[in-house]
């Protein structure tokens, strides 16, 4: 696969917007209002719980799950097992985001535990893939950072775009795990969803950061042309 | 009661910000900072712990309570109990937003369990009145969407303002309860605050999606205007 | 110590963007996007879990501690007692923000053990400051609100800047003491550190009021102030 071009990027995110996918997403905090808002900017439907009883009724419900490990407490994980055998039998596609897995031991237990599961998409940043070692196979895996790395077997795709701005500002990783999983939920190809959502959110970073007056209005700026990206 | 006049709105934003009232929210994760801030931008001072051993402190020190089911755990289902009660003990005036019992069988019969106890006002969507079934009496209702409807008993009142951007950010239909509940904390006649601040949040919304460059800056521009209200 | 000059200020805030101190922050969901995000503002790396099994691992490769009981659960409880003895263990630096003590006996209790473990920094304001009763020394306190009152021993400095909207806006004090805790990591003196931080943040309080279109806005523009305060 070459580079994404415009008119590519334009057909998943116009996608996206036709078909409203559910996202139920299990993310932390810090990250929740800023996923969930930068999943209605492209059109998509969030549901949030983390809690127990109620994560696998959403999930069957669901047409992607996102699986963020950002402050998940031991109740979020016992949610996540739940869910993400809730999406594996519904063949619902599911992103895992191993926040912070360099800085927790503990963590990286419970990331490689899920991995075993089967995730459609890993994406994570380098030091975090550090912190996995080997990686599994039959999976795509997304490594982001200021050029983003995207591999399934012998599939691969560097994308150059993004802004060191997104760098400055909360949970920008976390959205664009958020926004792989609504490419991956309407999309046929995950690894083409995953390079295609990635180089969207890119460009986007980008004029944002052009536009913004500096790192605190930049997130809300970045969701403005988020929203722009099925009217190229 | 007729179509809500200016007027009659800016003497409710104007009681609000002269009252300050102290309300306890039980909400979400996602909605509570974007709530907090609707609820200082109107002058109202808002406290959120959901730790089941203070619930009942901050409630009895509050003017009023909102208890939003939107990832509400165990353990804020146990702290929702408990302010319930509280808030009947005290005649504190209470707003139950059932938020997601359409996808969720189990938040369905909490919900249920929580309309037993009598909350002033139950705000909810169209898909979440028809999961909650049949209306108890003696209660506000207000079913919000692309128009209003409020119901007490035989008088009705609906409500044609808003814009649809309101539905592209997540939590405004948690803030929109936050309104009423700051809203019958201070305005003796719960169904005419009801329609009044539905009205000035509605054009609010109006006026700040005119304003807003998209979906991002939508939210904070929302606020602004709503700090504009008591002084329209 | 007389008035903080400008220089002084900008000398605190460019050491914070050279050394990029990592702060782990228990703080509430009410407050935590606001707090990463003004942290990564002027430079600092922020984590935010809350998670007991996970806190003693994240605060040993910090820099600095958060401890704010703003929304703070039992597990939350725990885990600030394991934070303040891995920071006391490391000599980590570490500031105490008891939030609403003055609106709940119980939080109070759990404040008051914490001070016991001598925290570096108590940020509160004045109605906390009460409830909390008999100050202990040895700790700077630094009592906020529309002046500043900072105290360690016999060493007082006031600071009178700031604007009236950073108290229409939620998490301003959470993050003034997150500002705080950032300053204390890299800046040897803690009464020092603790001035010139509230200094910098008032002032850019006062810009932020001047540019912002009302209390929906004000946020933003807050954290594109304070990341110009390294280069002044």
């Amino acid at each position: 696969m070459g580079e994404p071009s415009q008119p590519a990027i334009a057909a998943l995110f116009e996608l996206i917007l036709a078909r409203a996918p559910r996202i139920h997403c299990l993310t932390n905090t810090v990250a929740d209002t800023f996923t969930a808002n930068g999943l209605l900017a492209v059109g998509a439907i969030p549901s949030m719980t983390r809690e127990v009883t109620e994560v696998g009724e959403l999930v069957a419900s669901s047409d992607g799950l996102l699986v963020n490990l950002g402050t998940v407490g031991s109740g979020g994980r016992d949610g996540a097992e739940q869910a993400v055998t809730v999406a594996r039998a519904r063949a619902v596609p599911w992103v895992l985001d191993p926040v912070f897995v360099d800085r927790s031991p503990t963590r990286a237990t419970v990331a490689t535990n899920l991995i075993a599961h089967g995730p459609t998409v890993l994406r994570c940043n380098a030091a975090e893939q550090l912190a996995l070692g080997a990686t599994p196979t039959g999976l795509v895996l997304a490594v982001t950072g200021p050029a983003d790395r995207i591999r399934l077997g012998d599939r691969v795709q560097t994308i150059a775009t993004g802004d060191p701005m997104m760098a400055r500002t909360t949970a920008t990783g976390c959205l664009a795990s958020a926004l792989v999983t609504a490419a991956v939920a309407v999309w046929p190809d995950p690894f083409e969803a995953t390079v295609l959502s990635l180089a969207g959110f890119g460009q986007a970073g980008a004029v944002a950061a052009q536009q913004a007056q500096g790192p605190g209005t930049f997130p809300a700026v970045l969701l403005d042309c988020l929203a722009r990206l099925s009217v190229l």
